[in-house]
């Protein structure tokens, strides 16, 4: 009944989402601690009046985009919207990608490039990150794939690529795409969209789920050349952004002010759990996002993830990866709970690994 | 740096959505012309508290599907959401069909199908309707499409292939899947969800569009067996239903003594202006959608569309089939208004018709 690769992959499976009433610090899948604007309640009150729901939005997300055009200074005919990055990164993969058609990324990354590879059939090219993560700028060249990918900030490494070394990658990739994946983009201190305005080959994708704090409203923004805009735009649902989500999008984006306060304090949290990671043992590369990765390099922190879900606390942990865990960057108090929870853990652990070694 | 069969493909054309302050009297776009369920207006304002648009919305849009199971006595397993049933229908093509690979339905349908097809690279088999919209059964059975659909009620004729037929062409393909596309069904007198239960190819797709009144939302709902339903889940955005879409949805399920409401009044106006087209000298097709098709065979109605538009009325005229029109059903003074303005300008045709014919 269905395509053979679709019946033979696995399905990308999303961080845990509790359900209404669980009561879970959520540091699993880098939501903002803090709520959206104001003005994102009261526009969508106002998108509600006249009972214009029962109208088809716009097909273009018209104003959410002017919005959009307004903050970021690129014409509308340079941006389209999402339902969500995700819809966003499918659909690039789905207008570029066809069977046996080579993909690249740096690994490790997000692995729902892995998923949408597998829909499209393509052949995967995934070199992986120098020491510090360091972007392995030859292999991605060498790999000549239609379709080169940089989760920037990347996850779960929380690392960034200086936009120098992303310009000279878009160079050396010859007109071939590179699509800059910058969902995490406002919690680090540059970013590619400038890329854009003067290379036709850079795609640009940004969220509002992290630093809008508008992960339930599912909004994504690419910004490429408009003729890269025209043709992702055959492989868009018609009308993909609710009424709802256009309204929320343009106010969210309407109060960037609010957005900075939260990212500021963001910030200034991450500084501090990184220090104090690093105090308890972990090796913490620099973070540029909304969460840090915690790492004791060839032990299984699988034990002291499954530890903290019974304490109450999620933090992203993956299988491929088991000396890692993901921690989102909560609000000062979700911290505390978290470091409460853990230092007992981590401290069960390096004494272990202590007398580990010392048996050895 | 595209796919070729994207870059040459055309891309799909949605009805006029006219722009906010725009006064014009909407009938091209099948939309409800009464507002949806005051509850549902409740349910987004409450979905809000608490600040919870920073989080995720339940990838499996569990409040949602626990209300469509409710509704239609089908278990969750068996039903997907989507971001309108236009999502759904783009997942089914992409978890069927690959490069060659056949899609069959009747013709002329909603044009949708082509686009998709196109993305997919799939060849199509579109036999036409029979005299009176009659199904191209045995032309159906005899493409051995991978992925057959059916829209039922058609769009844009309005008309509707009984359930039987629907359940004999579903065992003559053997297998292969049978799409039954219902966005208009809750207009019609029977629907083939019962098919969902007893057949293992059949899937259904559902729309909140029309007859909830929930265009601008974005929300289907999609019906088969739990392993159709899995696959399908390999090819859907992991978020593809916002939190607000997910609490509206739920909502104006439980509230479809509101929508029944609504259906029938449509279904008054539908039939008072069918009576009229046909006194006016249309053909018209009998309907079980909120929408009828007005035709004049070997007429040119790109004039009179025309002269609609300068009257502030929209209806939807399809360039490929330039001797019909679908008009949507409004309210009564909106049919009022559609036929204050279309009597003399199909006077002035039938006469030209008449004038016409005298000369051959």
């Amino acid at each position: 009944m269905f395509r053979k690769a679709i019946e033979q992959m696995a399905p990308y499976v999303p961080g845990e989402q509790p359900r209404p009433g669980q009561r879970l610090i959520k540091l699993n899948t880098n939501e903002n601690p803090y709520p959206p604007s104001p003005r994102v309640r009261s526009a969508i009150v106002q998108a509600m009046r006249g009972e214009t729901l029962r109208l088809y939005p716009s097909p273009g997300a018209d104003d959410f985009i002017a919005a959009a055009s307004e903050r970021y200074g690129l014409p509308s005919r340079m941006i389209m919207a999402g339902n969500g990055s995700d819809e966003l990164l499918a659909m690039q993969f789905r207008a570029t990608l066809g069977p046996g058609d080579r993909v690249a990324w740096p690994a490790p990354t997000y692995s729902l490039y892995d998923t949408l590879a597998a829909v499209q059939e393509a052949r995967v090219s995934a070199p992986v990150f120098g020491p510090d993560f360091e972007l392995p700028l030859e292999a991605l060249v060498a790999a000549r794939a239609r379709l080169t990918i940089v989760c920037n900030p990347n996850s779960p490494s929380g690392t960034v690529t200086a936009q120098r070394t992303l310009a000279r990658l878009a160079r050396k990739l010859k007109g071939r795409l590179l699509v800059v994946d910058e969902a995490y983009v406002d919690f680090a201190e540059e970013n590619a969209l400038d890329l854009v305005r003067r290379m036709r080959n850079v795609v640009v994708l940004r969220s509002l789920s992290k630093s809008y704090s508008l992960a339930g409203m599912r909004l994504g923004l690419c910004f490429a050349h408009n003729e890269i805009i025209e043709q992702l735009g055959k492989v868009k649902d018609s009308y993909n952004v609710s009424r709802l989500a256009i309204a929320a999008g343009a106010a969210a984006l309407r109060d960037t002010a609010w957005a900075s306060r939260n990212v500021e304090r963001i910030k200034r949290a991450r500084a501090a759990a990184t220090r104090r990671l690093l105090t308890m043992g972990f090796d913490v590369p620099p973070s540029s996002a909304n969460f840090v990765l915690a790492r004791m390099p060839g032990r299984n922190l699988g034990p002291l993830n499954a530890g903290l879900r019974a304490r109450g606390v999620l933090v992203r942990y993956f299988r491929a990866w088991p000396d890692a865990m993901r921690i989102s960057i909560g609000t000062p108090s979700e911290m505390k709970a978290l470091f409460d929870a853990l230092e007992p853990l981590a401290a069960k652990l390096t004494s272990a690994q202590r007398n580990g070694r010392s048996r050895s």
